[in-house]
């Protein structure tokens, strides 16, 4: 057998009852394929944080509708997570619980007429009343009236975390921890709907450009960078992008977990080698994707992440 | 045999060499899986346009790098899109093209620290030199010199339509039939990074509502609505929304054509079923989704749509 | 403008109403992403005839409940298969409309419980009735009475060809032209379980191994040779490692067809590249692969390529 | 709010550091989406080895290269699978293992030139040298001359099995514990062409057919039944086929971790429900389909059921 040869072996993984999340991850580490991609992203992301890293994090799809909301809220308070730059839904359906309001565990195979009429919207196998956005409306217009003057995105999601009791809310963890919550598409959404609708009878100005200023500032100063995509979408594109015009070269650290494939040429399933062309990932970065359901990777990870941080 | 077994018979699809595109469509429309589902686009789209509906076009991914930017200028100016809704990066790159720069056929397997050494960015198998971009810049800055007042998203595109002179731009097509391009996450984007540098010295608002006033009268007004959805992302959520809070109980014409499954739960994977339970779509609606990479479906169903009705 | 820039400009699709499949296919040959790749693939596929390489297609998925059939054995009578590889599935559902079955177009939304209780049996949206086993089984039953000897699988498929008598078969068709059908996982499939339940009171004796000798031996004799899969399974594996064992140093040619992607680690996703590494496909071999549905792309593809043949 | 909403509510998932994998899956079990899906898999396996149900595992993919085969193993020793069915190259994989060879954790991104110029071959992230399969053939072909009489693939798998000693081999586990492996397309691997070499100059007659009736009785005879499928393929159908003809109705427990999606119309993404129309699965089977890479989730079910089991 050829002794030098110079690769890591395959260390399969071993499973003993009772194992720790941390424990887990540490069996998969020595995989291929899945396995060792996520344990590379755990490595990755103890890494920025031992490194000091500035994280910003990015969140497209139903993570909030699927029960990742306290996980998320949760990296905020525990500084896991410096920016963080979603999707209108996600604000909406945060918004949604931190007033009382639930999603509930559906089927993906219900008649939709007949949750129609009854006034349920489905998201795959989650169901949500139409009844939360109406308490969630009187609760919009009551933040948007004290809002008298210019804002930007950010300031505008602050002022909704402000309004907000619920200390397992992502918006309200976000203000009490100086986290900046970007949202570029906020139109793009319930809130966004519910703020239109209250500048056709009042002022409220929000540009769509001044956000920039902020999320490239903090990209420019920071001494070390690294981000984590889940889904990709807007998010992933605009913390990208504000690398990129800070001409710092580069991410130092990017993680990203995604369903999509970079095939198709959409940014979401782009690799970190292709955002290393744009020189939005440094060349010698440490870089991760992981192909997987975010609301299966993401638990994990951030299990094994805190046993071994915290 | 159950002579009165109540489905369609399985045509399989036969070929006769020189046969044309709709030829080809037709031989498609008694399958089943993908053959019969793109049929079933055609089909759908024919009647929207018949039904005279206001035809809302949803584009996002890479489709003007991809090479579809011919197809989808040709399709506003010949009526197959009445709305357009799309990502800021596929504004970008049709601007590129206008002002003479050009995408390029490359490998998906290239270096890319090299590429980045020689100012190439990467798009899968899609090239894109650097310089593009300083070309572009010097184009908005005089664009954004004549933007002395506050301007919608969709007057800001279109000034940006009413500055190119090649026909084949969507954007200039855009400008040409009266079509609004609505993009609410346009700070996404060069143009976006360029807007806001501009911004640094120079008076411009563009808030970020404003949009909605003008797509959901533009649902609200319409006797028939149709959408037709490249990839999903913003442009989708967008389109589906004005629905929404139009309260017309959903489109009457639904066609996506997606690379994402309805598991993951986000938006761009989600069935015209699911979009029905929030009455985004009409129960009765003709509706197909299209599991397929965009730049193979788009040009053949154009193909077959337009030698069927022109 | 960096004149010398040594790559080809994406030339983007125009349509023409009317234009034929393989103008169609010459307009998307200047594309990126999938709308180049199916255009390469047809390249390739013209290449292979040209160059009088020995062609073999694996075939898996549900290819003939789709409505693929005709299109299958016409490349059989005209000459663009020397040999097929495919699952037992395929060989079944080929046999049942030889025999005057047929599959319907149904929805994958169907109940399947009242499809169980009409005894439908459900493939995504096609329906197949119960029955149609019925009347398979009797027929296999008579061709397995003639059977007295030791039979290769491809034996096997050939003496189930010769008893078909509609010229649309696969299997009859691959009688007629001297294509040999491999069918490697014969037991996985109806055909499998009658040939058992013949077995359990009459002789029959077909060998597992000994089909390797014929397609290993047709891989050794040709002068070039090609690859056409769609899907991967067993086919493809089938395929490549008989080129494997011939010692020739890879394919020449390969296309494959796939919605399956490289980063599962299962080989029905797996790039001609990494073939490359076993030896499978040659260094320099026209190689490519299409991330599509096949019930899209083989049309297509087909479709232009007859018309540029024939 | 509407108290009497009969849908259980989505409980978010909370991370506690230095939770097990067990309270990791239960914080995960009250989530929507692959969260959920994953919790539920873990219960329904729990539930179809408290009823004493007979459980055929059906294992495709890389599994082995990527590192699962002590997983697998571990499984077989302490009872999670009762039946086998698998493909070749899994045993191919596990061969070499036990016979000192070793995979490598390599990069998807390396020269496939250069790696088969040092006769080292890719699966995706892992490599394997060349050279291993010679030492597995020797040892093959030592295996083979003691195999005078004729064998069906079930006893074939065993025979090599017993030749292992390596108590981490997945062979050599299944002859310990009695535990049948079923490979239907053994032709389809390296082992199919050592025994194919074999042959050319010995007797060894394995009929291709005969495994069915192991498989059928072991189907007919179990009290209860369950099906864990990895990936699909062969495995998936010919477990199911065996259920279909015990006609017992179909499986009491059906769980499937697979990364193909239902459209594309092959088995491998079918889900549960298609299923119940061919009475493969039950009507009040308890039946979950993860969508994943089974690296990934197959640890993390392992861990949490042998936790919550032993």
């Amino acid at each position: 057998m050829n002794t030098d040869f110079p690769f890591q072996k395959i260390e399969h993984a071993r499973i003993t009852p009772g194992m720790s999340a941390d424990e887990l991850i540490n069996a998969m580490s020595g995989c291929g394929l899945g396995a060792g991609r996520i344990a590379d992203a755990v490595d990755t992301y103890e890494a920025m944080v031992d490194d000091g890293a500035t994280k910003f994090f990015g969140l497209s799809g139903a993570m909030v509708p699927a029960g990742m909301r306290q996980i998320v809220s949760d990296m905020i308070r525990n500084g896991y997570i410096d920016v963080l730059v979603t999707t209108g839904a996600n604000l909406v359906h945060d918004l949604i619980e931190s007033l009382g309001g639930h999603h509930y565990k559906g089927s993906e195979k219900a008649d939709d007429i007949k949750l129609r009429d009854r006034q349920i919207n489905r998201i795959f196998d989650v169901f949500l009343p139409e009844e939360h956005f109406t308490v969630m409306e009187e609760h919009m217009l009551a933040v948007l009236e004290k809002m008298d003057r210019k804002f930007t995105i950010r300031e505008f999601t602050a002022e909704i975390g402000k309004s907000i009791e619920d200390p397992n809310s992502i918006l309200r963890s976000a203000v009490d921890c100086d986290v900046p919550i970007f949202c570029p598409a906020i139109s793009d959404s319930i809130i966004g709907l519910n703020a239109w609708l209250y500048k056709q009878t009042q002022n409220l100005s929000v540009d769509v450009f001044d956000d920039l200023s902020d999320i490239i500032d903090i990209c420019y100063n920071a001494r070390k960078t690294g981000v984590i995509i889940l889904g990709g979408g807007v998010p992933k594109n605009f913390i990208l992008q504000s690398m990129l015009v800070s001409m710092k070269g580069g991410f130092d650290y990017f993680i990203q977990i995604t369903t999509d494939r970079p095939d198709s040429g959409g940014l979401s399933g782009a690799t970190p080698d292709e955002a290393k062309s744009w020189t939005k990932v440094k060349e010698e970065a440490k870089a991760v994707t992981v192909y997987a359901d975010a609301t299966i990777a993401l638990p994990l990870m951030m299990a094994a992440l805190r046993e071994r941080l915290e």
